[in-house]
């Protein structure tokens, strides 16, 4: 069976606007990195908006939730803004009982050539195959329980809370 | 404890040799990819060779496999070329028994621009800390049995056997 | 003889700050823009502030014009924000006279891959070797009089006052 | 009027095959690097061949010597592999008197992330527009007369025959 992609925004898909300077969404890249990686398992894409993720509301929120509920796929990967990530994914822990989530996006926006997007989306995709039922999040090689974790804002990264 | 990364060249880690036109070895990317995915996960990372796996020979398989067996690491990743990938990976999986070992590589140089090799990495760093004890192949968000894979010559993908 | 360049920041040298997401300047990137092109001209590269042109004030274009009446170099690079460039030229233009001096500056900044910086940087070199003594503004294969630019604040696209 | 672009193949027009791993020909990326340098200068576009230039033969050096003679535009860049682009740009200043020919190439393919094409194209750009009627050479930032250079084999620099 598919994996669901739900495409929330966040770095992951920003780009540079030539006008003003300013970094904007457009189009997700989400479609293109997995072609760049040649992925071989089947996915079902779908963006449910694209905001960056500190000004991502509760109503948005239950709303990816609801669609983690409905999705009839029991793998489903997230992409996501850093800042709130872990908010997220504490949520649709203790709504989402029955599948595998995987909550990932990048520090730095996917259309930079330095960015960790497609390791870690490579990653996501390894690890909702692979891990049990629960709500994760994946950065940078690492996968953390929903439940405990936090991203560090001085480091930028992402670690357990104890 | 640290995920062992054993380097033998492959694909992954050609450069483009500017005053003949062809591709070479010189140092391996793997330190470069690992930045950039910003990984977390404790590494020690080893050169075992830098050969085109059309080259390797018996005696560099078993090379591989006795670096695998007497690495303190129980979680390693083999960076190889994709051609001969699937018989490495048989081999190590008779004669190496307790630990989980996942095979990667990249249909397209890292230093070009259109490279899967930074997805298969992430993926491959995500399927050696989640699989049970056994050797793998990990290409393009797919992972098979050492013992039930072979790479499709006409069309470049990995396949089961049945 | 080398050809002089002064850096004065601009869209060009811009960094994205995985912290806080917004775009800053480190160091340059022209020293790496020059080894990518394999530049063979011997240049001197001096920065001489690292601004958004937006915020650039006329102190600041006296500096420029007081640095490059002293330089020793006849042949003079200016990187530039594409903003104000034509402003600064402009000003260049009244007060130096003997030299030919090349502003030239980036649409997108040269870390995002889908930057015009290199192909405006390998440009700049070729028309400051080439043009008469003047000042010019060079951006995406033109070149302007500095007395007969603008910057088109609707298309982003640089183009005659008449 | 506009600039005419003929296309020869070369290193800056080599892929990699995902398949056998060798360096081919498909397209031409000219139009694609005009578009990233967001160009505004008109071109006119006309791929003649599309082989390495050490396979080039003498009748298509004729060939391209009478697109430039029949070319309405009188500023004309063909982009050729670098091991010969002296010769063919020698034969083209015998015979072709009355235009600006400017030859150019790259030292890494342009799908690699270090070639230095889009800077030499830049330049290229430039040089047509502004040197005298004649033939030229126009490799990393430099432009040399066409009877008046050499590739160095040893170090894939051009330079001066005396």
């Amino acid at each position: 069976m598919s994996i669901r992609i739900f495409i929330t925004g966040g770095t992951f898909d920003k780009e540079y606007n030539e006008l003003n300077g300013e970094l904007f969404f457009k189009d997700s890249h989400l479609p293109e990195m997995l072609e760049l990686g040649r992925n071989l398992i089947p996915v079902e894409i779908r963006t449910l908006m694209m905001v960056d993720s500190l000004e991502m509301t509760q109503m948005d929120r239950e709303l990816i939730v609801e669609h983690c509920i409905k999705s009839p796929e029991d793998k489903i990967i997230i992409t996501h803004g850093t800042d709130t990530m872990a908010k997220t994914a504490a949520l649709i822990a203790k709504e989402v009982k029955n599948k595998t989530i995987v909550v990932t996006g990048a520090m730095v926006p996917y259309k930079f050539g330095s960015s960790d997007g497609l390791f870690n989306l490579g990653s996501a995709m390894a690890f909702v195959q692979t891990l049990p039922v629960g709500v994760y999040v994946a950065m940078n090689g690492r996968y953390f329980n929903a439940n405990n974790v936090r991203k560090n804002k001085e480091t930028g990264e992402f670690e357990e809370l104890k």
